[in-house]
C-alpha cells in the first residue's frame, strides 16, 4: 500500500506523469478512486513482431490486467495478420519511422520491445520521449553505458523501465526465493547455473555481432547470471571467465558459443556458470546452503519449472511465465507495485554490468571486480 | 590372455621379478599352471589403521582375490586389536620402524597404504625397496616430483604401484564410461564435477599441510580432478582456478577450504569442477554431449553411486567399493592385467600433474596449461 500511495502522490504533484494515465484530467483527480487502477487493464503495444512477441501475445490473450491493444512492426503482412487476429484497430498500428506519434495516442499505456538487442537502446529512448512505460526484452541493452541512458531517460520522461525477466514472477523460482529468505537453506555457499542451447539458423541476428552485441552470453548466459543473483540474494563482487569455441565460422569474432564464469559475492559465496551455444539439455541450476538445496531443471525455459529442495519437490502448478509476468507487470505499472520485485532498468542495467566484467574477464585471463554502484 | 602371458614371460626372464611369487623357486618354474595364479589370493598387509584403513580391512573380509594378512602401525593396542580381529599372525606385524623387514617375508605380498599423505612418498620408497607391491589411497603424494620418483622407484624395483581409485570399479561409473565410449552421448561436450564435504575436527592432520599436503584440494577435489578425466576419456591441456577462503583459522595458510576449477579439453571439450570443505551435500556428476547425459549423485561417495542417463536410471548393484576394488586389483597384481584400468602410478602421478597446475593457476590468476606428457 505503501509504494502505491507513493505514486499517488508523485501523480498529484508531477504534471509530468499526467498523459501516463490517459483520459485522466488534472480537474478529474479529486474523484479519482482506486477503483480507477483497478477496473482497467495496462494496454499495450508490442515492438518485434517476431517469435517471442508471438509467445508474448499469445499468453496476454490469458492475462487479466494487461491487454494487447498496438503493434510496431517493420512488415505491413505482419501489422495486417496481427491486427485480424488480435482486433487491433488501425490507429494503434505504427511502423519504425512514424512510432514516435504514439504519444499523441491516449489508448496504449506501454510498448513491450521485442526487438533484437542492438534495437533496445535506440527504441527505448523513442518511446520514453513519447511519454509511454517501457517493457524490454532481456538483454536490456548492449552494453552498460546504453542501459544507463536507457534508465535516464525513462526517469526524465516519468515512465517506468521493466525488463522482461519472467522468472521473477514464476512460481517455483519464488518459493525456492522464498525458503532462501526464510533461512531454510541455512546459510548460501554455491550457486550454479547452466545455461545453454544448440542454436541453429547461422543467418539469424542472434550470431550477428552488431545486432546481439554478442553470442550466446548476451541470450541465454544472462539467465545464469540474474539466476545466481536471485537465487544468492547478493550481489557479485568479482567474476572470472574463460571462452572456448569450436566453430569460428558460425560464432564470428565476438559472438561467444561458451564461455565458463565464476562469481564471487560476499561472504566467500561462490557460484559457477556456463554459457553456450553449443549444447542442448541445459537448463540447470543448483543452489546450496549449509542447511539444504535446492535444485531446478528445467531452471528458466518457458516450459514447467521443474526440481526440488532438500525438503521435497517443487510443485506449484505451471502458469505460463509470459501471461503472469504481464499481469504483474500490469500491477507494476498501474499501480506503482515496485516493492521487492527486481524487474526494473536498475536490475537490467546491474546485468549489464556484470556482462561487460565478464568480456572484459574473457579478454584480460583474470579476476575482475564487478562494480554495481 | 595376452598380458597375463607377457606377464608370465617377464617372470621367467627376471630374476627380479622372483621375490614377488614367494614359495616358487626358480626350479619349479616349468610345471607352473595358470592355477597356481588361480587357486590365490592376494596377500596385503595395511599400513595405517585409521578410519579408512578399518573400512578397507572389513572391506577385504568379502574379497575373493585379496586377502589381509599384515599389518604396519605405530600403535601397539591397534595392532593387537587387529590381530585379533583379523586373525593376523605376529610375524606380519610390523611398525614404521622396522617395516623394511618386510622384504623377508614371503607371506605378504603387497602393503596397501592408507597413512597421511605426506607420508606416501617415503613409505612407497621404502615398501618398493622390500619388493613388495605399493597400493597407496590418493592422492598419491603431495605433488608430482614425489609422485614421479614414486613411479620410478616401482619400476626399478619391478613391483606393481597401483592408487586406490575406486570409482574405477564401480559399476555405475563404469556404465557411464562404456556408454561413452560406445559413443551413446554423442560427442561430449561439457563436465561438471562437485565435490565437497563439511570438515570437522581442526585438529585433524587433513588441516594440516605438512601431512596433508593442502586441503579441500588433495583429499576431495581430487575426485573431480579424476572424474573429469575418466567421465570425458581424454586429458585436460589447461586450468583455471579460483580460491576462497571463510574460515583463515581452520584453513591455515595452504590449506585450501574453497577452490572453483576450470579444464580445458581438446576439441572445445569443458569441464568446470567445485572442491571444498565448507559446504555438505556436494558430490554431484554430470556429462554432457550432443546426445545424451549422464548424472550422478552421489557421485564418488562410499555408498551406492546413483544417478540416471538420458536413457533412464543407473541400476547396477551396490557392492561395497573397496571390496571389488581389492578384488580387481587382486588381478591386476597377480594376474598382470592392467589393460584399461587407470589407476596406476601413472595416472596417480597425472592428477598429481594436474593438483600442481590448479595451485599454480590459483597462485597466478591466469589460465595455466597441463603438461602431463
Amino acid at each position: 500500500m505503501k509504494s502505491r500511495r507513493n505514486f499517488l502522490q508523485k501523480l498529484t504533484l508531477s504534471a509530468v506523469s499526467l498523459p501516463l494515465i490517459p483520459g485522466l484530467k488534472s480537474s478529474s483527480f479529486p474523484g479519482w478512486q482506486k477503483s480507477v487502477f483497478q477496473d482497467r487493464m495496462l494496454r499495450v503495444a508490442i515492438m518485434g513482431l517476431g517469435s517471442y512477441g508471438t509467445r508474448v501475445a499469445e499468453a496476454m490473450q490469458d492475462s487479466k490486467k494487461a491487454k494487447l491493444v498496438g503493434v510496431i512492426s517493420g512488415t505491413p503482412s505482419k501489422i495486417s495478420a496481427w491486427q485480424e487476429k488480435y482486433n487491433i484497430p488501425s490507429k494503434n498500428c505504427y511502423n519504425y519511422e512514424n512510432f514516435d506519434a504514439i504519444k499523441d495516442n491516449p489508448d496504449i499505456d506501454a510498448v513491450y520491445i521485442i526487438t533484437p538487442n542492438a534495437l533496445h537502446h535506440p527504441q527505448t529512448l523513442r518511446v520514453a520521449a513519447a511519454r509511454k512505460h517501457v517493457i524490454c526484452e532481456k538483454p536490456m541493452a548492449l552494453n552498460a553505458e546504453q542501459g544507463r541512458e536507457m534508465v535516464e531517460a525513462c526517469k526524465n520522461a516519468g515512465v517506468q523501465l521493466l525488463v522482461g525477466y519472467r522468472m521473477h514472477f514464476e512460481a517455483n523460482t519464488l518459493e525456492v526465493i522464498r525458503m532462501r529468505e526464510a533461512g531454510e537453506f541455512g546459510e548460501i555457499k554455491f550457486f550454479q547455473g547452466l545455461s545453454g542451447f544448440k542454436i541453429g539458423d547461422p543467418s539469424q541476428w542472434r550470431l550477428n555481432k552488431e545486432l546481439a552485441g554478442g553470442g550466446a552470453m548476451m541470450d541465454i548466459g544472462i539467465y545464469s547470471i540474474n539466476g545466481a543473483r536471485y537465487m544468492i540474494g547478493k550481489e557479485p563482487i568479482w567474476v572470472t571467465a574463460q571462452e572456448t569455441k569450436t566453430d569460428p565460422v558460425k560464432f564470428k569474432e565476438g559472438v561467444d558459443e561458451t564461455i565458463l564464469f565464476q562469481f564471487g559475492f560476499p561472504e566467500g559465496i561462490v557460484a559457477s556458470c556456463l554459457s553456450t551455444y553449443s549444447m542442448g539439455n541445459l537448463d540447470r541450476f543448483f543452489l546450496n546452503g549449509t542447511q539444504g538445496f535446492a535444485e531446478m531443471q528445467p531452471s528458466t525455459g518457458y516450459g514447467p519449472i521443474k526440481g526440488k529442495t532438500h525438503k521435497g519437490p517443487l510443485d506449484n502448478p505451471h502458469i505460463t511465465h509470459q501471461t503472469v509476468q504481464m499481469d504483474r507487470m500490469a500491477e507494476i505499472i498501474l499501480e506503482g507495485e515496485t516493492a521487492k520485485v527486481p524487474v526494473d532498468g536498475e536490475e537490467g542495467l546491474k546485468d549489464l554490468i556484470i556482462i561487460d566484467t565478464i568480456y572484459k574477464a574473457v579478454a584480460s585471463g583474470r579476476k575482475e571486480p564487478i562494480q554495481l554502484g
